[in-house]
């Protein structure tokens, strides 16, 4: 089979098309057609060194998100048959090739029938960033039903999945933004009311939307000095989400403690690293598709288009920030 | 009535015993005849002037809890008569006048019913430390039965308390203590097992309890490293319960991050600093008094007892670290 591989750690320039044995289908994974990738943060960090520890051994085959067609099912694997639409964030680490290839082996559990609504290429855009939110949202914030939720950088992956879902769950939601384009999107999406945080300081925003009292809900996206912010603008007794935590070396922690604050960070990739837990995201997955078949989810995806031969000019694309919403590659 | 007040901040000794004027109840006050107060870490550091900005004016009488009975029911109570013996919290802090006096001039919504069971010494030793343990285990974990908790100091004021929370919540506690002696006390107060944390390492006795899966929950009262060996000992997903931010300028997060877990901060005193939300704590009192009355938790007492005239040596004693549980004061 053809795949993007890389054979060390660098620039956008290290992908090399090569030709790789297909993969033999083993228990509990299924082998799939590869239809349509999307690039993650994450992506671009491990191709250019930031995190060696989650690399695949070289010739590595990067890349979590996939939608495509089974081709084999393997042995003992329930539910899944061949011809199947399924997508997944379900490789690109360590012992695991990713999607930048023909074919791809994902343990079975880790995947779920596309949204049928959906294009390959849409629901591609979908698994890591969704699941991100989901963990965030659903599985640590001890509620969301009425509360006033804050969500940093409406158009990024996280962001524009973060408004749906907790618009979706009966929060209040609103969202930062950098462009009054960006903070348009953020509406339609479902925000309530946006903020331009390069022209409104938190303490304005916070007076403005919250009569100065905070958010209950603060989902950080950003890492960094946003993480500090975030305890900022967020309420007594409130609760920030990171997903980020290398922006700074540490942290001051009193403005946290003198208002009785939870922060959670939420690592997606667990499952997949430690190989445990890991049917969590395929339910997860199973429900974001009735979600996005009921109208009440959909992926943003920049209208920039790649195919997997310009994987290189897709990370720098994401890394520049100029994306609104996923950058997708399709075959 | 006679009150010990402090002029300046400063070590044990700026303590004076003076005449003041008796406070006149007030609309939603009720005036205590006082029997018994506590001593908390807040208390002797709101003395030597580390919080400022906690500090009642001058003269000023410190110490939130208290233990007595009711001489006078202000305009608008419900529920309180005179005669009653009631604890709480209610004081020491800006705005509020403290225990450490004849009468004390408490918010009627900061109050409860003494338990039953307990004397005024032994009732004025639980209010600060459960409301921060319950706040804690029950406001902020998503869950706590059957999960493997881990409590930091188990002979302090929080941590004994912490034990038997967790314990009759149907967690599995484990505790840290110093001494093989104070090891024995966290085993009869519920403690399943104990860790002397002089002798065996975070990575040892997690490997020892939990098969290197880490607690599920871990209450850190220390602060400082303390938060970042908390973040150690937790499992993937756990959660981090902490009441100290002060011990560091800042923490690494990474470790955080890395198992996707969460950190709790409780900061016990606001609904005093801000007027708010002030009947949550009268409400977790009563429930308090029933756990107690029912033997499902009792105050752990420092032999060492001492009168309000002798509250500076108090100070000192529990600040030298040498008290086991709560250092009480009776008149």
């Amino acid at each position: 089979m053809k795949a993007m591989i890389i054979n060390s750690f660098g620039d956008s320039s290290v992908f090399n098309q090569v030709e790789l044995p297909t993969p033999e289908v083993i228990s509990g994974s299924v082998l799939i057609k590869v239809a349509a990738t999307s690039v993650n943060p994450v992506d671009y960090k491990i191709r250019n060194g930031t995190h060696p520890n989650l690399a695949p051994a070289f010739p590595a085959i990067l890349h979590g998100d996939v939608a495509g067609t089974i081709i084999a099912v393997g042995e003992g694997v329930d539910g899944f048959k061949v011809g199947d639409e399924v997508y997944g964030c379900a490789g690109g680490l360590p012992s695991i090739q990713g999607a930048l290839a023909d074919f791809m082996l994902a343990d079975a559990r880790l995947i779920a029938p596309k949204p049928k609504t959906l294009s390959f290429e849409h629901a591609a855009a979908l698994p890591l960033v969704t699941l991100t939110a989901w963990e965030g949202l659903f599985e640590k914030v001890r509620e969301l039903k009425g509360r006033k939720v804050l969500i940093h950088a409406a158009t990024g992956g996280v962001g524009h999945i973060a408004i749906q879902l907790a618009k979706w769950a009966g929060a209040e939601v609103y969202a930062t933004a950098s462009t009054s384009e960006k903070q348009e999107i953020a509406k339609k999406l479902g925000a309530k009311d946006t903020i331009n945080y390069k022209q409104e300081s938190v303490a304005d925003y916070v007076e403005r939307i919250t009569n100065g009292q905070g958010f209950d809900v603060v989902f950080d996206t950003i890492g960094g000095e946003n993480i500090e912010r975030s305890f900022e603008a967020a309420a007594h007794y409130g609760e920030v989400i990171s997903i980020q935590s290398g922006g700074k070396e540490s942290y001051a922690l009193g403005a946290m403690h003198g208002k009785s604050l939870s922060l959670h960070f939420v690592f997606m990739l667990l499952p997949m690293l430690r190989n445990a837990d890991r049917q969590r995201h395929g339910e997860i997955l199973r429900k974001v598709a009735g979600l996005v078949d009921a109208g009440q989810l959909k992926p943003l995806v920049d209208s920039k288009h790649f195919t997997f031969a310009e994987v290189g000019a897709a990370h720098d694309y994401l890394e520049s920030g100029k994306a609104t919403g996923k950058v997708v590659l399709r075959k």
